[in-house]
């Protein structure tokens, strides 16, 4: 019986790690690739707070943000929509303010913005990077996104294909809209609200050079809503920034250099899209040797947090390809399987293996070209 | 190429579920067997928003006590302490008004309380079942009790050892507890709040026969603190009530039918523990046979969400029983072996093991006894 | 310093489990209700072994199948292909003999069985409940058969459809099966192998009257192929069977009463599906209240590891019904929103509201219809 | 309705990832940095298949080495002791040879060994890098170990504390282990074998300056004693490589140059520990501000697999350091906080703040020393 607690000590104090309540505070970091120049920033630029019709105090959301491993949110509480204003007098500036300092302990960076909220058209548009919220309660609509726009604020279509405003959840673009472009008032549209995909949005900022965003529109604590640590994640908008600072995130928006990051979609342009698949993408074995008709795996590790299918499509004389999709699972390692189609070839030759990677889309319906280089050594069967 | 798209949707249209957003507002139920003559109710009476130092809206805490498998919570916001007063006015009734309506859509009881927040002593109590928390607001720590006392209240003491105010994390009983308790102003003890358990709250709940009580004191959105759909639960107080009701919650609470559930630890009297336990747990195969010193076993199937860990410790001369903890996991079978100790023993002989469910304790470091009916036949190696 | 290690031992001796090694050898019990008159059985009835060309000890499988919660395997290894025959002489009996004692010490009924392997026509078959599989190593297929037909074995066609004797993946009818269902020498067909569906054999058991099975057809240890204890789980074969006997289980093979449960696919007659599904959904408010055109929430819990996919395709005047699918998830409880369509109905009706259990498939394309009672009592907006 | 299928359309194409079956194929790197001068080999040198009393064929085992992410496996099946002789004949060195070509495939070092398994004194040897096994089939122990090392054998002993051989679990040193020493004939010493951990194991490799191995003698299918991609790994000797070949896994275990894996513990030489700890590690903030005695967050990215538990031992006159274990969690983020200790103090200064890694083990009951440079400027409280 004695040796029984020594060995239960032992393990106790060896083999256990310390007491739950110490891991809760936790950070994960979201792995994905910079690109060529720039960093890669994850940010949430429509989040909603106890000020309007969310359900936070306004300093979670950084806590949030930083457990989720995200480096940029924007607190966008309603202007027009104040169901908690009874309780709480209303206060355009506020849920900023209280959040900030919370960010600035945890380094993230947290902007100030404001969702005018009016009927569509032209229904509901954020604007961030504001020195003040106050002017933006006006009476009517082009008023507030004049005083926003006088503050030299980043000004985006919220959901266009949202079904409180859009009762068919498709996308319509308004005159109102046409007008707000022109006059150099609408720089993004929404591509992804929540979990919806708006394919009509999409198609407009790749006619129209509007920047591509992605945001929660979180009212309710997040981890209501996403299942945060266990596969899941917010939609985000990946900012392509010089640094991590408010002015170069505020330069990369107006840039158009974004993605749109939602479920297993990302989107956005080749330029983006392909170095973050290939600096995500680690082939082990590029040289492989393949017997007869037999059968070799090329190693593939995906160093990322974004899973990647990839569809091969085009056939290659010499090699039979997956006819299945492969996924590259995020930060595991995976086997392609190439086959001989000769029993008696020989000789090495370098090819390069074209595929769709089918989630990251660089239009409403055309997937990521892209290819893997290998030298494939045939030998005879018989030798 | 084509029968792939076909597998695909098949696949699709078949194997895969719905869409994660529908998923996310779903309740866990807690699976914890009732007692004789009494509905077990899972309680958090201690909890926190917006209305004082908390950080949600009210109505978010029903929503998380639905999706975590609760029965009953109390809002219990200080009196005293607002820090959110400058943009949120004080009223001290709010918060439950505000929880109330979303505590009925989704049958969760709420009931109204406050928590008095004075310095030690008498520290911080908490009041439940008031018709009014307006009353508590009083210059003297011993009014505000008398208020809560007169509208019919169950007070209890909150984290006596909490190092905020016993710098030493050890509970120490006051002068002031003492005449609350004489003058019927004190009903119970909070032996667990967050992850805390306090031994001599124990142990003055069993003296004095106070309700022992266990809660979250949560003031974070409640998945920050704990992982509720992995392992984690909050603390909670276990209800013996006669039936899902506030009355019949306030009765058991005043007869003193509760337990306390925290982490793995169960804590109460034995008359709950013991039929938890043994409700909570079925032997499929309570007629076994041994051959010789050969080994059989026996499986114990756990239906509840508690996990149990059985430490065998007084020898039986028939039988070898485990010398290591046996857990029996939750919502899992184990196995139990059980070895002969002579070659040549014939006979059946029922047994009754002994043994000590090592994380229900019915004292501050007593854990509950109980025993397993076996009846082992014994067959000899050479038959 | 010395307060922290008291709290710690007492941490770690309250709230930590015991150690994980203890933790490995659990069983997950499989919950899905039994059917009026019968048990539910879990079958595994096409598993591989080191003795033909599986890579596992004969023991090991009952272990696999007890942890995941099974009822009945059948070892099935080939008469024909032996790939370890150099290192492992041929011996056809000896799986099912190491299997045995194995599965009598854990309570699994371990068939025996074996697999005639060639060309299509007729493919593959399993034939179980053998006294021995020697007579079956024949020259012709038809005479394995026959030796297995002559010792009473439930005979089934694996895999009708498999890549390796049918290249575009469709099965396909041969006369050589024609032959063998009218000799009485053919009694089911694997509509699912592996995690494959094969909608004509799905067919053929309905207009032929065959029994329908799903089975692993495992070869690997079964945690390579399938993660059991993390939302997945084998093709298994429900056998409603009389009790847990080796006769009931073949009593109720040859009277057809199965059912496929595939990943989340349950495939089956109306007379099981029905009963499995409505046994494992209870509603917890059948009486609701709407409020005008508000909306009100019915409580479904699902008691079952099989999540329901449900589908409301027809209109009710009186109420609006969810336009997307509703999981019932397993083992959780969901909510059912109700609308009403008119703001100053009032009066009480009890509805039959219906839908589509998609998930639930009693033909290759027709999910299961079934319908809740739920009785709403209307109260205008106004009152 | 229509549109209902649309929108469930596009969700099924885009966001739902691919199918089940292909997704269990893969592996999962081990994150362990290299330490200077060598590369970090993940290696499991003690290891069963049906060819003793293991239960799986041996082209498993490199199977899940691979998934695991493990780099090296030795296949040491015992010599004496072979339960499945009778439907297996003998033959010592065919595991290896199977299990080498999965390896190869998979780029798996595999190493042929054998345990040679006698009484205890000497107990069980492993010995590895043979070009045979056969000559090891002696009738005399210290044969069996002069064949291994006559082919220039690795050798060190299994489980020197196994209950089978010493009841009470203690390892014990006999004159027979001094012979083999004396001789160089014994190399090293398992220090964990399963989730066994022996300190005297331990403290003899420091005194006797041999090479700690921790191995998982696996006998089962991995995954049913390993919960290998749930927070488990199997126990594995770290080797500290020139590159990864069987040459310099052999010329690092002589040389001594490993480290214990096993559970939360790493063992090993501080040479080695230290790197892999503090390359293991980032601090993102180093100079940090404090305010008065306020409270700042020292943000620390734990890049590796690994979780450190740091100990804040010393006290620091102007610094409250955390009086509870901070666990520095796998491949996240966690806060280091430190708080002021005076109202007024001003100025800039660093500090080494020391602590232990109590799970780093450079000695039986000896944590890694080592501290984080901090540069904190003080700020008094009025500022």
């Amino acid at each position: 019986m004695q040796r029984r607690y020594v060995a239960l000590f032992l393990s106790l104090f060896f083999l256990l790690p310390v007491l739950a309540q110490d891991r809760t505070r936790t950070r994960i970091p979201i792995r994905i690739p910079d690109v060529p120049g720039y960093k890669t920033l994850a940010c949430d630029l429509h989040i909603h707070t106890v000020f309007s019709d969310g359900s936070v105090w306004p300093d979670i959301r950084p806590e949030e943000a930083w457990r989720e491993g995200m480096d940029v949110i924007a607190i966008t509480d309603h202007i027009e929509y104040l169901p908690h204003k009874a309780d709480l007098p209303a206060n355009h500036n506020r849920s900023f303010e209280i959040a900030k300092p919370r960010g600035d302990q945890l380094d993230i960076i947290v902007i100030r913005g404001s969702e005018v909220t009016r009927d569509m058209p032209p229904g509901h548009l954020n604007a961030i990077f504001l020195d003040s919220s106050i002017p933006l309660d006006t009476e009517e609509w082009f008023d507030a996104l004049k005083a926003a726009h006088d503050q030299g604020a980043f000004i985006f279509w919220n959901h266009p294909g949202w079904k409180g405003q859009q009762p068919d959840k498709v996308a319509r673009w308004y005159p109102e809209h046409s007008q707000l472009l022109e006059q150099g008032m609408l720089h993004g549209i929404e591509v992804v609200n929540e979990r919806q995909y708006y394919p009509e949005a999409h198609r407009w900022c790749i006619e129209k050079k509007l920047t591509m965003l992605s945001n929660s529109d979180i009212h309710n604590p997040l981890n209501l809503d996403y299942k945060v640590r266990q596969a899941d994640h917010r939609p985000m908008t990946l900012v392509f920034a010089q640094d991590r600072s408010v002015e170069s995130v505020k330069e990369a928006l107006f840039a158009r250099r974004t993605a749109v990051y939602s479920g297993a979609l990302l989107i956005g342009e080749e330029t983006f899209l392909k170095p973050i698949f290939t600096r995500s993408v680690h082939i082990k074995n590029p040289a492989v040797t393949i017997k007869g008709d037999g059968r070799t795996y090329v190693q593939i590790r995906n160093y990322s947090d974004i899973e990647y299918e990839l569809e091969f499509g085009d056939e290659i004389v010499e090699l039979e390809l997956p006819d299945e999709i492969l996924a590259l699972q995020a930060n595991r390692t995976v086997l392609l399987a190439l086959r001989g189609t000769s029993e008696d070839r020989s000789g090495t030759k370098t090819f390069a293996i074209p595929f769709t990677v089918r989630n990251l889309l660089v239009g409403p319906d055309i997937g990521l070209k892209s290819e893997f280089e290998i030298e494939v050594t045939f030998v005879p069967e018989e030798e």
